[in-house]
């Protein structure tokens, strides 16, 4: 009896220093490990199992890589209407490829969506949002789910950001794609429902519009699900919830998180966290509008992006906290939420900052940031 | 020996979950829970053992409290210069007692420190530090350790932060005392080292000057140990480094964490990550002065004040970060540091904000915030 109590003894007080050890060792800060370079501004993944995804370059092509062998490869039969920023004149042209979405059933029936800056000679660039099939690394049966008509030539806030609801349904997000609100119609662009821009739309899988979208009335856009949104890159889904989180780029300070609401008006530019670009401007009187106010917003430029809930194992105290990488601070805020509410927010990385496009996490549960780069990375976040 | 493996297996397995179930029921996240109440606006505090402390009240008396019993004794003796914002007129009137900070000899001596802002008859009021002993609840050997003359009528920025150094010095703080920068002098205040306000002094435990002060020059004060601070309420030491952190109020935004350096410049009003409140001031040019830039600055207004390092257990991942609360914002702001780096900032309480005074930790490690309220709390910080 007494040898065999020993090693339990033993084991009882390991255990307990181990707990301890475990907590003070590791800590939240988590570290950085470049698992993938040499991509041209990556602005999207979307795993196809642990190790292959598929990734957009914001200013090169649609890609798939594999993270074990390190190899990448072009998805042929990208559309050709496609525009990007390279060569640009204005810094922060946000032209080129956008998000890429797996459709549910992708492992059957091989279908996806993307989102890129569509070009049309002689009358300018829109965000187009496309479904297509892949095929031995190609794109075929393409169709179109929506062009944000009307073309402009204005290159900014294309929106482009994609999800897909525990209704089975495809989320799309399209700015308002100005840069000055004194260019604003009469009624502003993103408060104008017969103008599919400055909005998140909805559509069932196939690209058809659903029963249940809200009514905006005669003439208006009906895949319209909410409205009054500046550039909206990012949204992903609450895993406790269901409801969807976007971020929200302002103009000067005004980056915002959102909850999305079926029919919620965002208020841009009529009410923003932010100041307007053009001082002398004036946003008309929206008679019987409500505004949906901002779950989050910063004091400085964040210029949020793809954003993503965490549910992996690797740190089990940020469980289903949100993670949202900023362009302009080149850190990463998590947000821990309990339903609606943000509960804590911490800035991590403060002392290595990089431009910071998308977090995402792959099917096992790892954690992955892609940075925007004309070298871009692939970054594995990892406890330390 | 199989019957000998077969607990250790299992305990193995208890030993992996208990694990991995500790971490995920152990989040990050803290509550509240109120200890004590029914202070006036308390300011600090000071442990006399893990049960009982002393707590200043900005508007009322220092007092004796115990967190068991709920007792509170008031401490005689105080002095009668002492000057509050009780019936003030003007919201946000920082006169009243400030800090209180036990002697590191204090088990034996029963020697204490304590400052206040005190008033003089026709000149006005100003921030004074002072050395007593406590027999019996009464205060008794009253010694000035330091009174920032000039006494002015302006009720704001005393300053009136306290703590000891590893160096076993006593370290003071003074705000440089004016609301408006137009009102500086030729030399502004805090870069005039003839002028205690606005500046970190440095003291012997018994008042004296120690001999390796900076030397400022002739006619300067000889208890300057750095200048250039607009207002520090909180100065606290970093646990693995033996350096001193302080707070420092911005006026619009320009809220500051500042690491101390032996004659360090950190640069009020010449050099400010805020907006000077006299737009049309122009600080002097200062040839061949050096600023020590901030550690951290906000870019809303939090209001910082008294910060402390945590080193107790009940939060391992928290270990030897930095705690800022803010009156502000009513939040709690929590550093990962390295060195001195600061690697991640998170915002607590974000859902329940309460201007908060001061966090401190008792000899057991326990973590406690004051509310700066007329029904001021001390509220406990535990682990969910």
């Amino acid at each position: 009896m007494r040898y065999y109590l020993f090693p339990i003894i033993i084991l009882l007080i390991g255990c307990k220093n181990n707990g301890r050890t475990e907590l003070t060792k590791n800590p939240i800060l988590p570290k950085k490990k470049i698992v993938f370079e040499g991509l041209n501004r990556p602005w999207s993944i979307a795993f196809i199992n642990d190790d292959e995804a598929l990734v957009t370059e914001k200013n090169g092509d649609m890609v798939k890589v594999n993270l074990q062998n390190k190899t990448k490869k072009i998805i042929k039969g990208f559309p050709e209407d496609l525009t990007d920023s390279i060569g640009a004149i204005h810094i922060g042209d946000n032209s080129g490829i956008f998000d890429v979405l797996l459709h549910p059933d992708f492992k059957e029936n091989h279908k996806l969506y993307f989102s890129y800056a569509a070009k049309k000679k002689g009358v300018g660039k829109t965000t187009k949002f496309v479904q297509a099939q892949l095929e031995n690394d190609s794109l075929f049966d393409l169709k179109t789910i929506l062009a944000a008509e009307p073309y402009t030539y204005i290159n900014y806030h294309y929106g482009g950001g994609m999800a897909i609801g525990t209704d089975n349904k495809l989320y799309l997000t399209v700015g308002e794609r100005l840069f000055w609100e004194h260019d604003e119609p009469a009624l502003p662009i993103a408060q104008d429902a017969k103008d599919p821009r400055g909005k998140i739309h909805r559509f069932n899988l196939d690209g058809s519009i659903p029963e249940d979208n809200p009514d905006y009335g005669e003439g208006t856009v009906p895949s319209i699900f909410a409205m009054g949104i500046r550039n909206t890159q990012g949204i992903a889904l609450q895993p406790e919830t269901g409801s969807f989180w976007f971020t929200e780029h302002g103009t000067i300070q005004g980056d915002e998180i959102n909850i999305l609401k079926k029919g919620g008006n965002y208020g841009w530019p009529n009410s923003t966290t932010g100041r307007l670009r053009s001082e002398d401007y004036k946003p008309p009187q929206l008679d019987g509008v409500e505004f949906t106010s901002p779950t989050w917003f910063w004091h400085h430029t964040v210029a949020p992006t793809g954003l993503c809930f965490y549910t992996g194992d690797e740190f089990p105290q940020w469980k289903n906290d949100l993670l949202v990488p900023g362009l302009s601070r080149g850190s990463l805020w998590r947000f821990h939420i309990v339903g609606d509410t943000i509960k804590s927010a911490e800035e991590l990385f403060l002392d290595e900052r990089v431009r910071s496009r998308k977090v995402a996490q792959s099917p096992d549960g790892k954690l992955y940031m892609l940075t925007d780069e004309e070298n871009g990375k692939i970054i594995q976040i990892l406890p330390q």
